[in-house]
């Protein structure tokens, strides 16, 4: 005959351990922003033999899991990314997980990791996932639209800065001819002048009219659609009558321009709130 | 001829929102503990048909993606796991990420996440994942041994009250052809004792001869174990030989034993640190 | 012959213990508000006969630490208080102490509890203090202008309510003859309403005539006074004259006026910082 | 008639700014510290003409404090000052103000704060105190008794270091009559076997039998100590009788001695808790 433990006795017993969880509920009234970064991308992309400077399958792959995550957790106004790292804004007066910060960015963190791998084949197509990924994530607080834009004027800039050299580097490497050791030599201490002169004299490219999605990154932010299906309608006479029907529905829609200047934010008033509210 | 933005300097005049990061180190000389739970887990495991009361396929796949946690970040000593939820316990003395809790959290949770879709198709075969799953996580100390034990042990208890619950309840629908609504009423107010009485009385079944893997949930810890290799050696005279090489190695094993008592930690007397060191 | 201890050493070697510290920091762009409330200050009214339902040189003892922690500390720009309680408000962009919560709080608390015993004797003159009180204290911070202006008229419409209420209550003991509990029982329930007219009926008392310092509470902050004084002036031909010199000072002002309204903040429109800056 | 406004209806408009307080309760399980230090002690012992190296009634009376601090607050156990600092330490298992940072260390610092101008009179006599002294504060938690021990051995170190510094220096001068530059110069890079040396052949002093007080700090503890009062008792027939009464209470008591060694904690065996309780 089975011998019965008192279990729930037990658990009781044990249960005071819950009291050593700390709270870590965001201030209030504050833009909560969970940052993703990848980890050992640089190995990651090496080993999977990304394009250089920029490979538009690992961007859309980053962007569709973002937009993943923007799906899944309610209250995100607006996400941006670039190269291996995506920032995710919620809303100032969002009470998703009771604003608790560990419980948004692991669920960021997650959603985009599980969503990295489910996708992957949408980009990669047959080449396969050798090893699963991570990304770790933190969390910043900022209690005005002033920071709020700053934050993400400054990680446009880092794309900017980043893929410009990027672009220069690799030009010079693939189509001038130099080693990765002399492309880096011949940049070293170049401003972004010299680095515009260099594409545009020697090889006759105009930055400013490269790809947006790498120049720009990526920007996220739900928009109003209209979206027309077709409906059956029975008549009332019996019959059946297929009717077209729009309706206006929100979507995640993805932008390539700058953020760092005011039209982006006139275009588009509803995604920061006011601050003084 | 493009217009040379200032770029280094529009970037660095946002970077002051970088001082809006807080620091979120750990206390030290505490272990640190980062659980994750499954978002929506119930909806999931309907969607995916998974056995009732236990799905061995969905158990092994949580087992296999925490077993990648273990050996992806270092100082994890040891882990447990039952139904949707692992917890993952860094040593005492650990350095890793500078103890911040973020990155600690933000990184398991990301590296199951990916490693969950990843190693699906090695427990579920063509049976195909619907959707990006998520997890969530949270970190808690624990400034003592004991403290860590009664942790652990809260886990461990809580597995075996569900598992019981859910054991009589599925066996009398299952077995006893009750509806759920009627296996619910029937169980309402029992004592473990109560259940274990049901089972053995009028199905027969010894709780406690039931699968070790559900009753006590997974345990991993590092263990070395000797491993025998065989290796081509070239002698002297320019021939070559096989010879088989034992070597000790440190590999993550999984454990479906007790960890409230304290023969398991007499038995792995490494797992924890001494409390006054 | 003394023996000579290796002390530096001895010291490096526990000085790892100072990694224990946490960083506390306050998120930038905040107001930080520091709050004290006397401990057990019912007892210590009553020890020291303080009169009822307020007793003036109490809330002038009060003020005057208060207005001693505002000189002594920069970057305060408003203080409010009433009854045992005192809060103050450092402005936005405050790096004083590193914006270190623990050092604000601190140095408020321990500042104002020394004043408050250095300086009993200015307002209580030979009744002597009888033990050293006690404050403790709190830091809340508040991301935009009307979460802080919402802040100070919570406290207001603490002190309003609390005023009505004691005013009432003692007017109906001191003057209406009622004992303690009875005029307990004759405010169970009341309204604001009914208690305006039980002293306007009864007691031809106007609740609105009676002194701002009880009704409003005290409002310290900083504001421009022209200050005349006298010089000696050495003339061209040897001769000294005195000559009246203004100069416009900053120092520290009382108020007791409404500041849930607008007025109070149009007629100090230096007090807070613009939100979007 | 005066106009009753809806004073009640307009504070519950406010009350939402509580929720922007936080969460700063301390890890369960460990040694609360709370260190005290003095503002601008420097130039606040030269206004008061404090006695160099060290002046007894100075340090007579921030023990003075610490003890009214001790016997204030529940759950301190062991209290170490020296110089113008002190810490407390609450025990492991305290509950008291539900283990909230803010409140444990205003509290302590405003309590100390009081007590020093409060009793300033008895250590200083008729000589005024110039001005209301501010002390800082801050939070530090052990989980182990290593740890804590290691911290007040920290303190003790800083303690001897400063003080055989400080002896030399003011010998030096006072003895020897250097100026306090060429004092400062004679001492540069010296060991302490060195500065041991200078006192004892050129002063014939041995640092060894200098003042406890000055040597070790003050360390305050709880001990059981008997009291004998006289208590007057009636006897069966009517008659009253003097008894002697002895009965043991508990009392702060001052040590000056070695804290680092094992001795003074064997002799105390009920200061600290067992770590793995």
């Amino acid at each position: 005959r089975p011998f019965a433990t008192s279990s729930n006795m037990a658990k009781s017993k044990f249960e005071y351990v819950r009291n050593f969880e700390t709270d870590d509920t965001c201030l209030r009234n504050c833009y909560i922003v969970v940052r993703l970064d990848g980890r050992n991308f640089h190995k990651f992309s090496e080993q999977h033999v990304f394009t250089k400077p920029n490979d538009n399958r690992a961007l859309g792959l980053m962007t569709r899991s973002a937009r993943s995550v923007m799906e899944e957790l309610e209250d995100i106004i607006i996400a941006y990314g670039q190269s291996d790292e995506f920032s995710f804004v919620f809303k100032r007066s969002s009470t998703w997980f009771k604003r608790r910060a560990s419980k948004l960015m692991t669920h960021v963190a997650s959603q985009f990791s599980s969503s990295y791998v489910f996708y992957w084949k949408e980009f990669f197509g047959e080449q396969p996932l050798l090893y699963p990924p991570g990304f770790d994530g933190r969390v910043v607080l900022y209690p005005c639209n002033r920071n709020l834009r700053d934050y993400l004027s400054w990680r446009q800039a880092d794309c900017h800065i980043n893929n410009l050299y990027n672009t220069v580097f690799w030009t010079l490497v693939q189509k001038g001819g130099l080693t990765t050791a002399q492309a880096e030599d011949r940049l070293k201490g170049t401003l972004a002048a010299d680095k515009n002169e260099i594409l545009f004299s020697e090889f006759d490219i105009n930055y400013n009219k490269e790809s947006a999605l790498h120049r720009k990154g990526t920007t996220l932010i739900w928009e109003k659609r209209d979206e027309t299906v077709t409906k059956r309608l029975k008549l009332p006479n019996e019959e059946e009558k297929e009717v077209p029907v729009t309706r206006s529905r929100r979507r995640v829609e993805a932008h390539h321009s700058d953020i760092i200047g005011d039209q982006f934010w006139e275009e588009h008033p509803d995604i920061l709130e006011n601050d003084n509210s």
